[in-house]
């Protein structure tokens, strides 16, 4: 018998625990290509916000009463899926549950065993060799098109994501500004390698980036990857530099209570022939999935990309865990350990 | 000698007639690659008030008490450039005055002669077969990729660029909704082929949107023209069906004011995985002229691609032809005849 978080309630704002119920799942019998799986790993991500909401607003949304999904680690226990067997560790996407039956639509991968045998940890597949690592890899490289020489502009710096772009941006040469909220992420962000730090507690995001392109003596940003929205898109509108990409991962800012954002300099898009596009990880993943896990595999190994992790332990957690997200109280990748 | 309205002071929201002074250029010898022009016809556009702002928020623009510029058809009548000579007619950016030199960096072009003699008038090279012609070729077929079978949103579509827009997306084979202010002007962007038109004076654009897409039997828009910016915009994403593209071409709304726009639905970039792509037609004209030739001067001999003139005249009238875009008084193009 397993047991996953269910959706409720759509939540209002913020998200309360009233929204979730763990309840038990039936142990099914397996049917062809389907797998039982025991998770060891679960990840939340702001994303998960967004499909909390109703259909209109989001394209594939969890349902009321049904297990929610997201990014997780698990072994497999008992298989009808050809090329899994029973020990196989895969990602997949049957999250927010302890285990049970995983599909085709789960996307099931196997952990590739030759980077567990080197020492990688299988949770390293739910951040920087999954989910957060190849949003970042693919929105900076791909969707922002971000070469060498390019001012990048990132937000939530000390974030999953955001600490995985500036890594893989300063592992390409480009300069990189980085905005966190307070001190602490802010010395973090810095330690990553970032060339400079906004502290979007301490002043205007835009003053903020404005005299942090002073110091550095460039006279705008080549590419945003936005993981907030808000202040922090309107102020990379305010800086960008002609024909700058942005790649729009997520917007935490407004993810709960849905205002509308005041946009004073949306009207750069056209003189500065800024593109702006969003961008969901799933679209792209499978296409690159080698060439991500060749290129980010060895920045990891060659330290150039490390991570870090704030872990809640026990399927119990997971809601806090989510919610945890909302309230600033990661560093790095959020994770649950089961 | 030739008179050119020049930017005395830059201005604060709506220009006035305060802002510009009609003044008289020398007549200077020209230089290798120069030409001497008398201007026909002077092209007035919104874009134009953009660059009145200073350089900060526009690339390019106009210096303070310096000739503005700006689309213009001119006949040469004296000529140090190679390929042109006396009588020719030209297509060039020495616009706002009524003739002068005319070197490299003002872009002259020989209007094709065989187009002239099948009967096209040359004002046309500043309208369906010039700068708002290719502004809504470019636009639509390039940068937001529209192709067959897309459902087309088109704001200001009973201005010269958007009226352009509703003919090229119609003979594409394109549904084509479009937005004007007013019953009169909505007939006309009926009578254009449009399949569906929302009259934003009449009701919020949102709600006029949504009844025109599902009285159309759609479910939302592939792509997004826009010519105006604000209220449209955001109705635009509000209504995007995954993977639509934006051509963002104006935002007439806020080139006046520079308030800042309300984007309620912008979160919507992310699950829809928007493109909005900001596009200057000279950045691309050149690249594709002999296509966009071709194939707009098949639309405009067939008959798909009309065209209609709102006309002012002498070089006196420039600046007043210019504030009347801003009042929506012109149907199809503004020009100035001299």
């Amino acid at each position: 018998m397993s047991k996953a978080w269910h959706l409720i309630s759509r939540p209002q704002g913020l998200p309360t625990m009233d929204n979730f119920a763990l309840r038990e799942l039936p142990d099914a019998p397996l049917e062809p290509d389907q797998l039982r799986v025991r998770n060891r790993w679960l990840s939340v991500d702001p994303y998960m916000r967004g499909r909390m909401n109703d259909a209109k607003s989001y394209a594939a949304s969890f349902q009321i009463d049904q297990p929610m999904t997201g990014g997780a680690i698990g072994e497999v226990v008992e298989s009808r899926m050809e090329g899994f067997s029973p020990g196989d560790m895969i990602l997949h996407m049957g999250g927010w549950r302890d285990g049970g039956v995983v599909g085709l639509d789960m996307m099931p991968n196997k952990l590739p065993a030759d980077a567990l045998a080197a020492g990688l940890t299988p949770q390293t597949f739910l951040h920087n060799m999954g989910l957060t690592g190849g949003t970042a890899w693919i929105g900076l490289l791909r969707v922002a098109a971000a070469k060498p020489g390019d001012t990048i502009f990132v937000s939530a710096a000390a974030g999953a994501v955001g600490s995985a772009v500036v890594q893989i941006a300063k592992a390409r040469e480009m300069t990189v500004i980085g905005s966190a909220g307070g001190a602490k992420k802010c010395a973090w962000v810095k330690d990553l390698g970032a060339d400079a730090v906004v502290d979007y507690k301490a002043a205007p995001v835009l003053s903020g980036l404005t005299q942090a392109l002073a110091d550095l003596g460039k006279p705008g940003i080549d590419v945003y990857f936005d993981n907030v929205g808000g202040e922090h898109l309107d102020a990379a509108f305010a800086t960008a530099n002609d024909f700058a990409r942005f790649a729009i991962c997520g917007m935490i800012d407004v993810y709960n209570d849905g205002k509308a954002q005041e946009m004073k300099y949306l009207i750069r898009t056209i003189p500065a022939r800024i593109r702006i596009e969003g961008f969901i990880y799933t679209d792209q993943f499978f296409d690159c999935m080698e060439e991500f896990y060749a290129d980010m595999g060895g920045l990891i190994a060659s330290g150039a990309v490390t991570m870090r992790e704030t872990v809640h332990e026990g399927i119990e957690s997971v809601p806090d865990a989510f919610l945890g997200l909302f309230a600033g109280e990661n560093m790095g990748k959020m994770l649950v350990r089961l």
